[in-house]
């Protein structure tokens, strides 16, 4: 089932100099990520619902802006693609759910708003799991069909990772945005919570966050950026900040080697390939803290074991709505996984939940002091590379400490173990987005530099 | 266009006792509702959409299960309403809106799927303006259809302040369940920001909350409560605390009198009515503590005026999704003050938004701090009674304040001023609501007491 290549990412980014020159436009570009799709969309299932010729049309439109000179940003005419839980006014909106298949909100989430004004095109609805929880579509991983994309944000993961998409939306509550980005050998972007304005995304879980998955550092910062100046983050939040283009890289004196709970489950051979970029970064100056040498760094250590119990205790109540409501209408439309979700909810009480977010609080103060010691902590994106079979999404558990901390956090595809991708991550500090990114931009840089 | 005889609140807190002796059953007191309605909605316009089958039928469910000594919970059987910018599964949510008019969503939001399961009778959707936001509907005031029921929340308020209703479901987010409540005659409570939980509601603003407008203390007290604990607050708040049955009266040692902006512009008679109460309280023993006795009363009042300024800016930026959405769909269906708004919002950066998030917080530090004074603060609901006429639904200048702390906010429905309602409000500690409650209690009963 391997492909008989390995496949691709496409950059919008690093074609902007072209398009300016006239020696590309924005067209050609989606016509390149079309044939791919042509090519590879029937056996890799990453889109619910695709619109062709409206792509083609605002594609046109960029084209003709890029040629006068007068762009609407530096995403006018990407190629992106919309998780299937975020509205579109165009198309339908599925959830990844038989009780909305084919339904129509006639509105564009904020996201996708805020795209379409800086001249993005919208090519198509990606596939997600059931409501963006457990239960997984049908998308197969672009590096070897036999292997899960990862999830929830399987569609876009896949799409961007396979060359089809320069960019895709995505959301992570728990993992949603880092595992799928590793295992599709994407850039994944998870911002600081309330980064991005939700509305109009129907995950309603105070971890959600939206963010971007995209071909690399630069097609991920500028499409973020895009957005939150037209859209703004969350309600009450600040949301991303920092500059118009992406940060230049900025190699840190220091950085938080985190382990999580996933160290002792990962593979042997993915352990070693991060150390290999650790020995590389420290080579390069880089001082690695750890947990045996740092004590801030070892309290947090100590919690975050707690990170994905916590994470689905929190995220159980928080959907006791609306899958009650689901359930009442057809609990024959909810998956097995959902049901289950819906009883643990209702075997819990207000004070359960009162008391898991206020761990969560705590957790997230040892990680605020962390900040003293390193600006960004370094981890595996996922325990080894995607596993086979399309039944379950993946371990998300190095996904899932930045989604309980609220800290923005970076997949980095540096790694290849027999030539399937995986990510490095890198966890910043809170409302640090920017900082965060030049930092990944010179881990990128030392660790595909020759030894 | 006065009607005959002053409208009277429906309570059904007070008809528990003779639920349980079997004096009185639920389905005896929705028919006491309905005749209201039958009598006055025509002219009063409080709902856009009743379903009396169906209320009857959750009615006389309820009644059985009072006679066998199970009720679900204390409103099993309370007639409630709920605002049409709420979703309910088997009514329309038309958002006040030609845009929504008719739009089924299919399922209860995590208020009304809440009061369900705690028994309550849904007797329809209530008038609100569009959107929750300026432009008013149909809807007349119980004691003078030539007046405003205030609003955004107007029907609800209407249909409890004529006793239609033992309580409805509101909105906040300016003044929208305070004014309405002083208005109309009916204690009006909106809990501290995130209080309980806003899916399935259309006000996505960071300052929106959702609470309850209610015949008596104790009915929204008890209506808020069985929400709390089956649906929780906002996702990552922790929710309305306290008791189960309604807070105790307990007079407080000391109320911080609060005359924010809307002292300048009340109505001498308010004023002077307010003045009695607060001659009351003090002859009881409650000190009043004044912005002349006390620095940091007088900083938060420096402060204050602030606040409609303040909450409109953010307002703007926090509608600009999904107004442009909307008027991208067809601008000719919102209104004129809606595209106005949407104007205000694409004239503003995302600097400017983060501008007034910060002073709000700065205020909210202000009003923190005054905790250490005085646990509640008391001030006029309105400037004075509704205003005649419909086209407007009445100066917010005394609820946004609470608004845009974040408060608790109580409008207790203590004045009459030439035979019109006039309420006194209490604002308390954030997250400290049941204290509120107990606060309120004394100075309804202060209040009332013959001098």
């Amino acid at each position: 089932m391997r492909s008989d290549a390995s496949p691709k990412t496409r950059s919008f980014a690093a074609s902007l100099a072209d398009f300016a020159s006239g020696a590309d436009d924005s067209r050609a570009f989606l016509e390149r990520c079309l044939a791919e799709y042509e090519a590879r969309e029937p056996d890799m299932q990453a889109f619910v619902a695709v619109d062709l010729e409206g792509a083609r049309a605002a594609a046109d439109a960029a084209a003709l802006r890029w040629k006068s000179g007068a762009p609407l940003s530096r995403i006018d005419g990407m190629p992106i693609g919309v998780k299937d839980i975020i509205e579109t006014a165009d198309m339908p909106t599925g959830m990844g759910s038989p009780l909305y298949k084919g339904w129509r909100s006639n509105r564009d989430a904020a996201t996708v708003s805020a795209l379409r004004e800086a001249g993005a095109v919208i090519v198509g609805k990606t596939v997600t799991t059931e409501f963006a929880a457990s239960a997984p579509g049908p998308t197969r991983n672009p590096y070897d069909l036999a292997r899960t994309p990862g999830g929830s944000s399987s569609g876009s993961a896949a799409a961007v990772g396979s060359g089809m998409l320069a960019a895709g939306l995505g959301t992570q509550v728990v993992g949603s945005i880092i595992r799928p980005a590793s295992y599709c050998g994407c850039w994944g972007y998870k911002p600081s919570l309330g980064g991005l304005n939700r509305g109009g995304s129907h995950d309603y879980m105070s971890q959600s966050c939206a963010g971007v998955i995209a071909a690399t550092r630069e097609d991920a910062w500028q499409a973020a950026r895009e957005i939150v100046i037209r859209a703004g983050g969350d309600p009450g939040f600040v949301g991303i900040s920092g500059p118009e283009l992406p940060p230049e890289p900025q190699r840190p004196a220091r950085l938080a080697f985190l382990e999580t709970a996933g160290w002792e489950v990962a593979a042997p051979r993915a352990k070693e390939a991060l150390q290999a970029v650790l020995a590389k970064l420290s080579a390069a100056g880089v001082e690695i803290v750890t947990r045996r040498s740092d004590a801030t760094l070892a309290a947090l250590e100590m919690a975050l074991p707690e990170a994905l119990a916590l994470t689905r205790t929190i995220n159980a109540w928080e959907s006791r709505w609306p899958l009650n409501t689901y359930a009442k209408r057809d609990a024959s439309k909810l998956s097995a996984s959902a049901r289950q979700r819906l009883r643990e909810a209702e075997a819990m009480s207000l004070d359960d939940y009162r008391a898991a977010i206020t761990r969560r609080g705590e957790i997230r103060a040892l990680h605020a002091a962390l900040a003293g010691t390193a600006r960004a902590s370094i981890a595996l994106s996922a325990p080894d590379v995607a596993p086979v079979g399309i039944g379950s999404t993946g371990d998300p558990i190095f996904a899932v400490p930045a989604s309980l901390l609220g800290a923005p956090a970076l997949s980095l595809p540096l790694l290849s173990l027999d030539a399937l991708p995986l990510g490095v991550q890198l966890i910043g500090c809170v409302d640090a987005d920017a900082e965060l990114f030049a930092i990944a931009g010179a881990v990128e840089r030392i660790s595909r530099a020759l030894a």
